[in-house]
């Protein structure tokens, strides 16, 4: 086998580690704990299926890898969730060391393209960027308003949390970020989200 | 909400049901069983890594669509078996009413649109379709390898079943096809797949 296709076979290989990072979203139906591919999975349909209500044109392809690959740093860095405050604080620095180790798998090129995308998601200063954040808010939160609001209840998570993540969805999608709206004041009333 | 939000968001919510679809294949690592959100996940992410050994250009957003979007009739006609003869018989028509009830929950453009991606990953006759299934092929070929071919060896797969199934990737890829050969001769000679 040449090189090069090693190489990004290996790559593949090594993201399969991906489904083995669970998140605090619990799936639909009461499930159980989400894991990172199977997010980044229903962002990318969701990216494609909702890409009329972005603020601004998107190339959704680009929005689509960046949903795609976008927690693939979590195989080393593991999940950081949203009101972990601590975790929070070395986030950025486990993520970069993880960025570096399983980028540098693939050939050189694609190593620049798939760092790039990820950068491109964290910095947050694109219209793609913008809108797979956009994607990366409401999915969770459509699972979590079907089970009722039960991952901000376990974890006692409050009203002025959560707007401080979602309202973010309004810089990718001001239409999405009504609904999210909508859903939340939704679940403050029914004492899910602590005031 | 309107009613095409509406529309838009049940079936993002349905389809998180994907998940609790699981395949034969196991997780790298000697894992548990994977399921149909994060084969798709995987084989998104292999279409933009290997486009290079396409047979034919392919329109890589359609490739990407196909592989995300291919196994949501499983949700209510299951996982059918490569290799599990009986069931093959009636796929067709239990993937049919899975089509047509699951993609009927989006806007009527959208069910179209969808429901064209799916009928030409069906039909096969694209290269873009091609490709697709040579991805569909080869990522739990990849994950069966680097679990020394335990899937097949539980099941007692034949060599023949398995060049059946994945001679196809040849029609997508003839540089993956070769990988797919050997990997296929070197697990014959080991006896995890019966002459």
């Amino acid at each position: 086998m040449d090189e090069r296709l090693k190489k990004q076979l290996d790559f593949i290989l090594e993201i399969d580690k991906e489904k083995n990072i669970f998140r605090q979203t619990h799936l639909s139906g009461r499930g159980r704990n989400e894991n990172d591919a199977e997010h980044a999975w229903h962002m990318a349909i969701m990216a494609y299926l909702l890409q009329e209500y972005a603020n601004e044109p998107v190339d959704v392809t680009r929005v689509m890898l960046m949903c795609l690959i976008h927690d693939v740093v979590e195989i080393d860095a593991g999940d950081t969730y949203a009101y972990d405050t601590e975790g929070l604080k070395t986030q950025k620095a486990r993520e970069d060391a993880a960025k570096e180790r399983i980028y540098s798998l693939l050939p050189d090129d694609q190593k620049q393209a798939l760092q790039s995308i990820f950068d491109e998601f964290e910095q947050n200063s694109t219209p793609e960027a913008r809108f797979a954040h956009a994607m990366d808010n409401l999915q969770p939160l459509l699972l979590n308003d079907s089970n009722d609001g039960g991952d901000w209840r376990e974890h006692q998570v409050t009203a002025a949390q959560v707007y401080g993540r979602q309202s973010k969805t309004a810089e990718g999608s001001q239409k999405l970020y009504e609904i999210t709206d909508e859903l939340l004041q939704k679940h403050i009333k029914k004492g899910n989200l602590r005031p």
